[in-house]
């Protein structure tokens, strides 16, 4: 299947996510071998990133959004900890500090995007400040408003330095959002998750969907696209979200970059070092 | 065996790397064994980091600092890699910006030191600047003597905000280098990782040595530890490696924190949730 495609917000459509189905079960429905297809992925996902890091001539941004226990940091633990930390910085935005407050809401952003050869992985992203900030009226809509233009025109910035983006929205329903609460409250190793806010942002579950909606509409575009993936099953999302990425990935058609040195030259040094060593000895 | 106290560069103590042996066949041989170990060691790795996350009350700095071909990506790949890249950091220390050689040798250093609740991982160090740039005389011997003790005073002010730091030098014979360069020359998947450094720092090798003795002499605190770890064989490296950062990361004997929150009022709120889905089916 090309999950690619199938999880695509098409470039200039309309979404509604109450026609996305967050479980998804008539798509897939073996968890075993799915897991078992995760597995090779992550393979894979390595082995491109190494290659990525290499050839040194891009760069991967990847976005996570989604309501509180969409999956964010699972998602991150499940696909991208395949990848070498070294190539790979993950950055969890939360409450602007002051001085990033002082700025445009870009500016902590920027300072954090990928340079050639890396992955930057976003938990939570440019993106918050389309959605906590105007579902809780914390900027006017004059200012809102325009950030979607902001925004695309950021990502085309960085789209033509060869950064390729994806943009992933973990899709879970209210009911699925309230059992993950549960657990938390009752596995003493998730209680310190527990946070107010779970509860707190609730009410505004519709207000929400709404920000998301305009957000996935509005900044899907052919070199920055959005994705809705069905979040409800872990084990599904850690699969699509895996496949997608491998897909972008291969299209890239990366190659290991030629030596920068003459190889001709370094043999011979080679070779005079072999035989210093030997007379050495 | 205490694979920390082992390899310890005991403070005080007077380094001669003549005296320590990069193959270590005698302390093991069974690569199989070895390897599981590493496998398990892995798991405790992933736990442990998962704590120190949730616990958010100290950080963890790696560094590590070898000769060209030693094994400093290798360990990161191999160990490191465990790790969530959510909560670990690595940094590939190069030759400084413009901007960075205009401050002192510390403040790129600095800016990238681990948060609370982080690890971060130095491939090469500020240690670069009393190694390369001793060695070649980038700066005059009445700078860089006085970097041990900037270096100590700067790791101890860390410290004292409660990161901890082990240190861990990648020790291989030149014949070992030797066979690593020529495996770069023989794979087109290696090719692009020779450089004409590798074989111009050939002719330093005593310089770096002394100068490797004296980092190692100097600047291994109680807090702040040097390890010598025997790296010509990859596998036992890891091994010893993976073993030496468990041991640290237990002995800091962590828990997971308390919950910020009220959890009676917590249940209440997740109680009169469920209700409230119940009554809407």
């Amino acid at each position: 299947m090309d999950y690619y495609k199938q999880f695509l917000v098409k470039p200039g459509s309309k979404v509604d996510l109450s026609k996305f189905d967050a479980t998804a079960k008539d798509l897939c429905d073996d968890r075993k071998k799915a897991e078992k297809q995760t597995d090779a992925l992550r393979e894979e996902i390595q082995e491109l990133q190494y290659q990525l890091y290499a050839e040194r001539k891009r760069s991967l941004l990847v976005c996570l959004q989604g309501r509180d226990a969409a999956g964010k940091d699972g998602t991150i633990r499940h696909v991208f900890q395949a990848m070498n930390p070294q190539g790979c910085t993950v950055t969890s935005f939360k409450v602007p500090s002051t001085v990033e407050a002082e700025h445009d809401f870009l500016w902590r952003v920027h300072k954090v995007t990928p340079r050639k050869g890396h992955v930057a992985v976003f938990n939570r992203s440019h993106y918050e400040e389309v959605l906590v900030q105007r579902v809780h009226n914390m900027v006017p809509e004059d200012v809102w408003s325009k950030r979607y233009d902001q925004i695309n025109n950021f990502e085309q910035l960085l789209v033509a330095n060869q950064t390729h983006i994806l943009k992933f929205y973990l899709h879970i329903d209210p009911e699925e959002q309230l059992d993950r609460f549960k657990k938390r409250l009752e596995s003493p190793a998730k209680n310190w998750k527990i946070s107010h806010a779970d509860y707190s942002e609730r009410p505004y579950w519709d207000e929400y969907t709404k920000a998301f909606e305009d957000a996935l509409s509005k900044c899907s575009t052919e070199n920055a696209p959005w994705f809705i993936i069905p979040g409800n099953r872990k084990w599904f999302r850690d699969f699509v979200v895996a496949s997608i990425l491998v897909q972008a990935l291969k299209s890239f058609d990366m190659k290991f970059p030629e030596p920068t040195v003459d190889m001709d030259e370094i043999r011979k040094l080679y070779h005079a070092e072999v035989k210093k060593e030997k007379n050495g000895k």
